[in-house]
């Protein structure tokens, strides 16, 4: 005899939690039965709110950034922004981790992905034909590549490098590698090491 | 200058996911982000499986455990289960992990809830009449309380108890506390460990 399940509604609830990231299946079983605890007062707003976020969040045509209107995003229209510096990202989702971090105010650019050949990602499937048009607009007269420091992250920053030093007059930057805040030597791992004495930085 | 944030759907997304159990802040934007990167292929059906689910699933009249019909759930209806023996529990989700511990084959009773004067819960708010007419109807002998070890569980567990106790014919059980598998002496508090030891059971 076969142990008894939860009934299918619920266990098709659960499959479907189990999908979203960060969660395991034995939270998906947790969110799962507590929703059907809170009843309807709770899963229909839910899943309106999924609904609705789902068929309104179009991408910002210009940056990239999640968006309500197709041209034009909370970011690209904002005024007192510095429209001559331009920060590429590789996700609309890396676009507040920087705006948070309180130390950049010019326009950003995401490129939807990253250079990745084993998952069949080329600079043809990225957003870069828009942002040589951004760039050929002008009025950007430096631009910051925001990218992962992993393999990929390198790769697509070594390429759009490439592309972009060939322009005059705009300066390309990188972000800089080393110790992440807080952290001590021991918990570094080599390579972070090794960028972290390549980039030291003079002290008076 | 405020730091740009999300548009208004993904923050209400966030604001939703964040009442999930086990799900944080940082969680909540995690999940929701990726949604919103995966589009509407993934937020309309999880939308709709939520609003099933949540409309769908009834409390088994006869057990309260989950169910798509209000009377007879997948373990009141199952064969071969042994009718003599009823097994308490605050909630419906207690039933499946006990179910899945393979020790237990009878019957069960959600209580939906433990009395609780703190938050103004009182044995007439449980499902404790249905569980005196379930007793009445005849033909079990045993009942286990599967209540929690804690203040509540304690209380309701005494409550039962002493109203069950008086029924002829009726044999009143309740979990054995002590040592949970795999934990060593030293991570055990002092409560734990007195329960263990008066509980102890003897060897040959």
């Amino acid at each position: 005899m076969a142990a008894v399940d939860y009934p299918k509604p619920i266990r098709d609830l659960i499959v479907h939690l189990k999908q979203l990231p960060g969660i395991g299946p034995r939270s998906a079983e947790r969110i799962a039965v507590w929703m059907m605890q809170q009843g309807r007062a709770t899963t229909d707003p839910l899943s309106e709110i999924v609904s609705r976020a789902g068929s309104e969040i179009v991408e910002c045509s210009v940056c990239g950034f999640f968006s309500t209107v197709e041209s034009g995003c909370a970011i690209c229209e904002e005024p007192q922004r510095d429209d001559t510096v331009l920060c590429i990202v590789e996700n609309p989702t890396d676009i507040l981790p920087l705006e948070r971090s309180g130390a950049f105010r010019g326009q950003y650019h995401s490129l939807r992905g990253r250079i990745s050949p084993l998952d069949g990602i080329g600079p043809e499937d990225l957003r870069i034909g828009e942002l040589l048009s951004r760039l050929q607009a002008g009025g950007f007269v430096e631009v910051i590549l925001a990218l992962g420091s992993d393999v990929e992250g390198e790769a697509t920053a070594n390429y759009l490098a490439e592309i972009l030093q060939a322009r005059e007059g705009l300066s390309v930057s990188r972000l800089a590698q080393g110790l992440p805040a807080g952290g001590g030597l021991e918990s570094a791992d080599e390579l972070t090491l090794m960028r972290a004495l390549q980039g030291r930085t003079g002290l008076r």
